[in-house]
């Protein structure tokens, strides 16, 4: 078992298992005579970043993570995405990126500092099975896990097997 | 770095952050004349489980994944918490049963096999490491933000740094 192992499959279940809500939450809006739009700019709470955004989110933290604990160059995406299929399209490219690293990337990596952004205006060291932990998968799975959330508020037909990813 | 360093102190820094949630949660149902069992029974979906058992399983997830890992006796706890002061007791137990766990029980844990329910009426087994990746976090993690999300939604105020537990 190598660091690569503890990392990017684990995103990539999810990245996956999203792709997958946003296809039963499009067939819902399709059902229910509903507006995409609706659904993809609805939130938990007035204050909170809509349903695109918490994809968008998922995706970035994933990518970047990535990227920063093999020492490559951090990636920027525009969010620009404004429907269902482009969501997904955004979920299927930032798949391909982590399957384009390679275990030996990963080699050391857990035990190599990584310097990130932590708000607008510090930034934060940690070794890279720290940042894993305590930064990187908190913050994946807590938008993946409130675009469930949101989706399920708003009647969409789905469970924790399908966040999971399980058939 | 070992395998104990990517599991359990996951496991622990979100435990803490929930009890920082509640505490929020108790406080706000002071401030607004709102009866606590409101909030503990609150959900996000006529279907979905109560904020008290998303505390609970957050907990099981973190107790039996790493029981298993290690391979001893998985814990099982009767869901008796009532109260807000009872489920910080509850994530403070189990994160003091995380906290009993060695370095060296863990060793090796990665590629050891790992048997555990999926459902009523299967069970899976899985290498140490998938099992913490497609399984243990995956589910930890969902109870963990659905909770937050959960809340945020009726108003707590709280923040995704709150839910990372950084001060």
């Amino acid at each position: 078992m190598t660091f690569y192992d503890a990392s990017v499959p684990a995103f990539l279940q999810i990245l996956g298992s999203l792709s997958g809500l946003l296809s039963k939450a499009e067939a819902h809006c399709a059902a229910k005579n509903i507006q995409p739009d609706v659904l993809l700019g609805a939130r938990l709470y007035p204050d909170m970043l809509p349903l695109s955004r918490q994809i968008q989110l998922a995706c970035d933290f994933a990518a970047k993570s990535c990227a920063r604990l093999a020492h490559v160059n951090v990636p920027s995406t525009p969010d620009t995405e404004k429907t269902f299929a482009e969501l997904r399209q955004r979920l299927a490219k930032t798949g391909d990126y982590l399957k384009s690293f390679t275990a030996p990337q990963f080699e050391g990596a857990e035990g190599r500092e990584v310097t990130f952004p932590a708000g607008p205006d510090r930034t934060v060291t940690l070794k890279g099975q720290q940042f894993l932990n305590n930064f990187a998968f908190p913050n994946f799975y807590f938008h993946a896990a409130i675009a469930h959330g949101l989706l399920r508020h708003n009647g969409v037909e789905i469970g924790k097997r399908d966040f999971l990813g399980v058939k």
